[in-house]
């Protein structure tokens, strides 16, 4: 049978060298075949306060084999459609870090994010802190145009504190300032946050849609949808903390009041349906903080589910 | 007084051997006069991916204690009712588990059910992984014919892989090859999950009705029980992997997306009344990954809940 | 500028003396010249199940520096208002506690209340079990009349239980035989409870208002707020466990079904708008069994915010 | 065969209502018909820093299933011994414990102790914090007189402060007023305590032999149990933070620098040969700091290899 | 330079895909080509408490990445040996796992070393629980004759009970009926155990060579070296509970009084030089158990310090 | 009474701001009238595995208020002295750190202890990561010149890697560089290492003395302290990870075979004796990875210690 259940191996989850979801490791990125390709982008050292997102990485790939036992594709019995069936995964391993070096550890991740871009395959980029964001969206430089869409409790609209630009508080401000990014929407943003008021309006001044999880409650998926400009690129960046504590306490500034599970996952399949995502970061899971492990397969899970979108929406 | 917390003892919940609910400890299964017996069934080899469901039992037990002391009975206040005040509960202690044997502890697991039905009590078994289900199920083999009802996030009707029938993902695929029993209700099927497409269209073909904790929260709680077939004797299993992995993380295969406490509360509540619920297990309580406790306290909290409403419908 | 980003310190969350959101600290209880006081009561000898409250304090002033990195104020983008913008709040370290000593220890607490209502600042009181309510309410007897409202999942309306009569179950019960306590409601109780159905019958009596979280949810927040005596002082104490397990597991009895984040916020903003608001403890904390700090956090975010409403209503 | 591998039972440690290594649970405490009954004394009010020793009894019970699967007595290789082999041990589960009022708890863990002394058995008592040895000592007002053998890092024999006479840090100076008490040896005390100087001139003055880690070991295990006079009845009580915190973190108080395993076993198969051990407490156990499990599984490895070599020497 | 610093990758710890020691991941077990390869055998049904053991390959692998950054080889200042220089590595995965059923699982252990052993090189098993030693041995049977060397806390020689044959109790039976081991050396055994007398008795009759942890302190390192039969061809068994629970709690059966880290390094290192290391298993590393680490990285360590000695010796 | 018992407040640890020892809290730096001084480094981007360390300061803090409740000094009973009896202590809260600005923070750092010296205190800085010793010792180089001795796993002396010169392998070349750094005395160093055999022939070429764990026993405190220039001013830098893992888990490099509690304590009571301590460090407790608090608690009890025999030395 095509999922080889009784031949070759069963390979439970628990089974194997931790890939993400089990792909093939791509040691080499001058020899990217891919649909998709996963890099490791393992830097925190633009967290304000809880360290430890450098392990998101391995916790995610960890994660995702639960989601890779034997299968071709994943089948959702609500959609009864059979997903990432042939959809073609690699998994790049991770940029390298260099300690107290941020300039050249941003540098790596965005060579390799280059890397799978001229190789014709959807960067899907494991966080780190949010600053990594600013190498990825970096990397889209020599691309056609991008919309970002962002997922977070945070606005992350810091111009620059103490001489800090490239900390996880500042990317979506760098973001605004690059020519190919066409514009933001800025999903999940509230409560106490680290940015303040003028940095709202700064944001909103340069184009900015921004709302809270209780205004997106109250618009419902399509109108939120609605207001995202339609056919565009998508780069999509998750930062953890979007969603509530109770299903992400693994992250270094949790803030309650958060998404759902399903929240996330209709708006991003409204999304995948809407244009074409080109692009996908998800950070700021930092697995030391909760040890059950949910935060992780939250991570994973979202992932699985939204590559597998946006390959169904490719056909 | 008659729940006596002046005379006697005040019990408070640390205070005591932990059996469930602080119930009479019965090891003699030949002597069982009781309305209700708690049994055991700390199995778990047939995980797929986290172990340690085999400590779920005395998890359960632990935190049952919390909902235990000195009161005759739980007053529920929305409710007005007092339950289980006046039934008659025993803990049996635990089927005896031989390593690497599955077939041997699943047998000592339906000879543990087999004496409680001999006796007239409700069975309530903790498990224990899943599999655990298998024997349960066996020993109604010679009772009137039942239909079960299932909340989980996984179908788990696998028929076989490499051999295995025996595992966590095959119990309701072996119940519905059971004579007596009359079909399966499958509710909190989600998402990504370990069986295939042909998992599900087995399961329809065998008369399964499968509902997503989505579908159920859209048609509503009476909507959902008009669809279990009426006045039957109900068997009820409980994955703790159908709530969601923000109030039930300790457990093997957590899946994002789960029933809240209420919605499942509810559901049985109105199951009660519409027949007569004859069994429970609840299993993958895996303690371990929740040092908090909430899996295990949920567990004992919803099964006190609906023990008490099964007798409270008795009436 | 006003917020101070580019001179003095950037004081990022971990960075410093752990003192609540980082305000001064005064020792001398004689020296309170403030808006608000927080005092630390770290006494748990009156918890019935798990210890640990003690710790409270100390870990809701360590989760509440994550609010507090070189802000003057925190904007809130939905209310588009920078709240504690201008409020002098002072931290004045913990009452005294004697091992063994629930007299002595609950005295201490309540001189610390009456030295902040002689300075004229608000009382904000971190347990500590929520037995530190009841010298809480004591330090009141020479103000004006007050009326309680409470978030928390148990009654606390015993009486007096083999003796019993100052553990965390009878809080409640002693404030209703307070000649200045007005009136109680009692929001968030639910399910089994540490209350027998005499407790409530006793609470009702003497002029109790209990809701449930599904009878709030059901009414909606405006309903509620309208049940509350209008134009009162309030005093407001908040068990923790009036949460969700799944946002507060770092609680000494949790109980499923519970409060989420914005249910209980924007009943306090308008409770805020509708009385004075005139001392406020928040109990049950205990850090131990919550080791992702969200319970920690729940707490200080909680606070953070109640206070910015109190002072922008008074305004 | 005698251990009964084949017939019966398995019994995995993980199977089975966790009272102590499994002994018949014994809740009428006038039918106590042993060698040796177990009590559970789960009071942790005296506690001056980490609570949690209420939770140390059911901790210790749980570990002590570890060392009881199936085996009729415990075989020591190095001595060529089954220990346990023949010795009739009930568990009496706990004392009933009240909370805010130590007196009352206190009074019934001495009423459980002396329906041990009253049924001929060896008392056994699972703490708690050390306070509940002040219970312990005085059910033996009206037996032969005793000398007490303490393993501890603090000294405890603090006399009052704040009033406090019954805490965690004064059992052994309310030993040394009992009549029945003829001398202690006070063993383990080291570096930075809660006891000032004065109260280690007070123990000497009182006949106190007090000995460090350090001093013990360039003793040797010989010269020390030399100097406790020979042929008594000896009162045992195991404090588990005289052990070194990096087999006992789970404890309210720990201290670095303490003894290793084999220390004291060999310092009691000594004292079990020296005299007659009449009564053993085993406190500070507080397992929710340590979830390794190392500390209970420490307890109950030292109680039972103690208990086998107390029943050894009657022979 | 060798060490590649400067040039290349500095590839912190934390960076990269977790094979390892970061050695090559050769998924083709046709193509081995290397000195040492590291299989995984993550099978935990022979478990007889806590289970978990399945998670130690990738926590071992994870904790070797510590040791892996950047380095050609590991410099020992006290041997003034840089260890492992030069010696090629491969991580072969992990053999295939059928839950339930025991034998499959073993047969693909016995397949993995065998293709280890017919490319010539040594087999580095990573457990799993200690019954993966049993398709260990198995794979040597076509190879010269051997003697094993074992490290643990308990003597495993249990023949048969309850029919289980090939749980974590029975392997040194289980190796000593093959007719290619020539001899046993049992190190560390101690206490309390799950092997009764007669299976001390029967390893004794069979050949073995019992001692305890105290037993070889008393004799001394090279003492103990000159019991085992020189010039041999060694299997050595690490079983991760024959070390100290206080440097080893992440396991299934801890066991107080076991070895420090030194006292197996200069055994082993010893052992390297007193004939060849011909095989290797290290098993039940639960980390679940040990959130800090200190289990994985003791196995990681230990590993690597021996591989680096066996081949130091070879040269 | 000296020891205000019956006066004032009890105190227990878990009461009260936890500055160090509960020392007074001095935010203002130009204000410092006291002995000893101590000063927060909460920085650790220089981490080159697990971060954390940011947290040590209040980590270490909290844990040291265990060793301060209510009294005057803490007696010694081995030593008969009263160590810390009227020595002065302030807590200066912690040095300003900017995320991901390495120059800045130790800048600050350094002008924290600049501001110590300059009062004539003794300067105690927690750490943050050991390259927080690089600005320590920077601001020492305008007094008399200093001898340092490190107590650590790891030799640190590694010159520059991938431009990387201020991380927290680097620490000990750095000192090196410096004029006024007669020497090093190098404790503990051990195993597989981040410094390669080159730094360790650079270290030994510039006069450091390196001693293993091993060779330190081996040798005998008296031996080893012959060893160290005597009469000279010392600068201790205690890296927490020279401990042993079983003492200290909670680190970011974790090294088995490390000293053990009183090993370092007799060593830094003898170099107390031996001349001058000017100035100390205790570097890398990462409180995260070791919810016990065992690690902390050591780093507590250690300080306290050593600060006692300095000024007992010093009368």
């Amino acid at each position: 049978m095509a999922h080889g259940y009784e031949t070759g191996r069963l390979n439970l989850p628990f089974v194997g060298i931790a890939t993400f979801a089990k792909s093939p490791y791509v040691p080499d990125w001058n020899a990217i075949d891919a649909d998709v390709a996963i890099l490791g982008a393992p830097f925190d050292f633009g967290t304000q306060w809880r360290p430890g997102a450098r392990f998101g990485p391995r916790a995610i790939r960890d994660a995702s084999t639960l989601f890779s036992f034997g299968h071709a594709g994943a089948y959702d019995h609500e959609d009864d459609v059979t997903y990432l069936d042939g959809v073609r995964m690699v998994d790049l391993g991770d940029a390298d870090i260099i300690h107290t070096d941020t300039e050249t550890s941003h540098a790596n991740i965005e060579a390799g994010v280059r890397a799978i871009l001229d190789a014709g395959a959807l960067p899907v980029v494991l966080g780190g802190d949010h600053s990594v964001n600013i190498p990825c969206i970096r990397a889209f430089r020599d691309e056609a145009p991008i919309h970002i869409v962002q997922i977070d409790a945070h606005l992350d609209f810091v111009d620059e504190r103490h001489g800090v630009r490239h900390g996880h508080g500042n990317p979506m401000r760098r973001a605004s300032e690059e020519a190919h990014v066409e514009g933001l929407s800025q999903f999940g943003i509230r409560n106490v946050s680290s940015t303040a008021r003028e940095g709202y309006e700064d944001a909103r001044a340069r184009g900015s849609d921004i709302l809270s999880v209780r205004q997106i409650r109250a618009l419902g998926t399509e109108a939120v949808l609605a207001r995202i400009p339609e056919g565009k690129r998508y780069y999509l960046t998750i930062d953890i903390d979007g969603f509530d504590p109770s299903i992400a306490p693994g992250t270094g500034t949790p803030s309650h009041g958060g998404f759902l599970y399903y929240e996330v996952l209709e708006l991003l399949a409204g999304l995948a349906k809407r244009g074409e995502i080109v692009g996908i970061d998800l950070v700021e899971v930092a697995p030391d903080y909760d040890r059950t492990g949910t935060t992780a397969i939250l991570a994973a899970q979202v992932l699985l589910n939204v590559i597998g979108r946006v390959f169904h929406a490719r056909r």
